[in-house]
């Protein structure tokens, strides 16, 4: 069995959701569009979609090979519970293990929103033709949407003693969690001091999933690039909190 | 076993997504707010976040009860992953079923951005304070968004034979590309019937759901309630083609 992880090679972005869990569970990947570049990603994707079976709408995507046999999955949510379930990191319990997977959906949805405050007019659009429009949406981001969110992780972490959202140790909820908290600490990081001491468990989250020895050694390597201001999380000073 | 599915009363939204599919399937189920008010809803909810369980980010969500035992589920995607697997309508094949639900992730983030036309900038904001960034959002929607996830799907459609995603039967994309089709009829009227001739198959899928016994009746009913200008899918004619 071979898994290669196919995803844009100069960000972060939502394929990191996808590194992160592997990291954290040891599972070996080879990063195809990182080893090559962004135009073997574009060829893959048109084969794909040429040959009429599989074809993602977006990466990330995960391609598994067991000899002739290939399964390819994109989404990240998806990607995510299907590794779980292939490598028992779930709970063993249907209801913890549904739950998990629909935390990590409304995880999804909330990376959406922060992509939007930078881009709430348009995704092919500059910043700076919607910077006015980005202001607003960044304002209702910071004070509305965090604290929404934010109040329903913490909860869901409450479910255990800690620090993780499954009692066994370390999930993909998990490891996402540690990934939204890096992310918006990157692009907000004045409203994210402000907020810290609100949410204990989130945080003690991410610092155990930083603790975690494939995360920790994921992190000091190459492979984990810096965010930047072509991701998702953009740090553009007045999109935070002054 | 019995099903409640929680959703604002008064719109489609994405609760439309979950009663489609079952109403397709003839599965039986007790629309709960439907049944009472939107306050039921607020409570049920918050019932369930204080009770440190299951909770739901937000409706829709479907509780299944068997006796003593309850399973409890929000995401669309997710419950109609569930519901499938549960009722045996999927393909049989693990690649296909699992292209099935990363379809209908790629349905929801369509559909996010659909909403995302008419409130660009913010959620919590009304339309008539969003007017003019929402027209620049909606433009490059029809116009560059509505083209590149159609093709996708004509593309996903190709598979079979047809109508549908599924060999053997419709499935829950196809549910939920027919109400896509319905909604964005609706919201874009001029757009859609500019761009009908280049989907014949996502066309006639959606005329084939509309066909089924179960989806005839329901359309029929007062169950189906008519779009309107709270949902997702809402008609502002300076958004559509001119």
């Amino acid at each position: 069995m071979s898994y290669d992880l196919w995803y844009w090679p100069g960000i972060q972005g939502r394929g990191e959701f996808v590194r992160l869990f592997m990291e954290a569970a040891d599972i070996p990947y080879r990063d195809r569009a990182r080893q090559s570049d962004a135009q073997a990603l574009v060829e893959d994707m048109e084969a794909r979609e040429k040959s009429g079976g599989f074809a993602p709408y977006a990466p990330p995507y995960l391609v598994a090979k067991d000899g002739e046999d290939e399964i390819a999955i994109a989404q990240v949510a998806h990607i995510l519970a299907w590794l779980t379930d292939r490598h028992d990191l779930g709970s063993g319990g249907p209801q913890t293990d549904l739950h998990l997977i629909q935390l990590q959906l409304t995880i999804t949805d909330f990376v959406a929103e922060a992509h939007n405050t930078h881009h709430p007019v348009g995704g092919g659009m500059y910043y700076e033709d919607q910077k006015e429009a980005a202001a607003t949406a960044a304002k209702g981001f910071r004070e509305e949407r965090i604290p929404k969110y934010f109040d329903h992780f913490e909860t869901a972490l409450g479910v255990n003693s800690g620090p993780f959202c499954r009692a066994d140790g370390f999930g993909h909820v998990d490891t996402s969690l540690f990934q939204l908290v890096e992310g918006l600490r990157y692009a907000f990081p004045n409203r994210m001091a402000q907020i810290e001491s609100d949410y204990p468990r989130i945080f003690a989250c991410r610092d155990a999933v930083a603790e975690l020895s494939g995360i920790a050694a994921y992190l000091q390597s190459e492979r984990r690039i810096p965010f930047n201001e072509d991701g998702i999380f953009r740090h553009y000073p007045e999109l935070d909190a002054q």
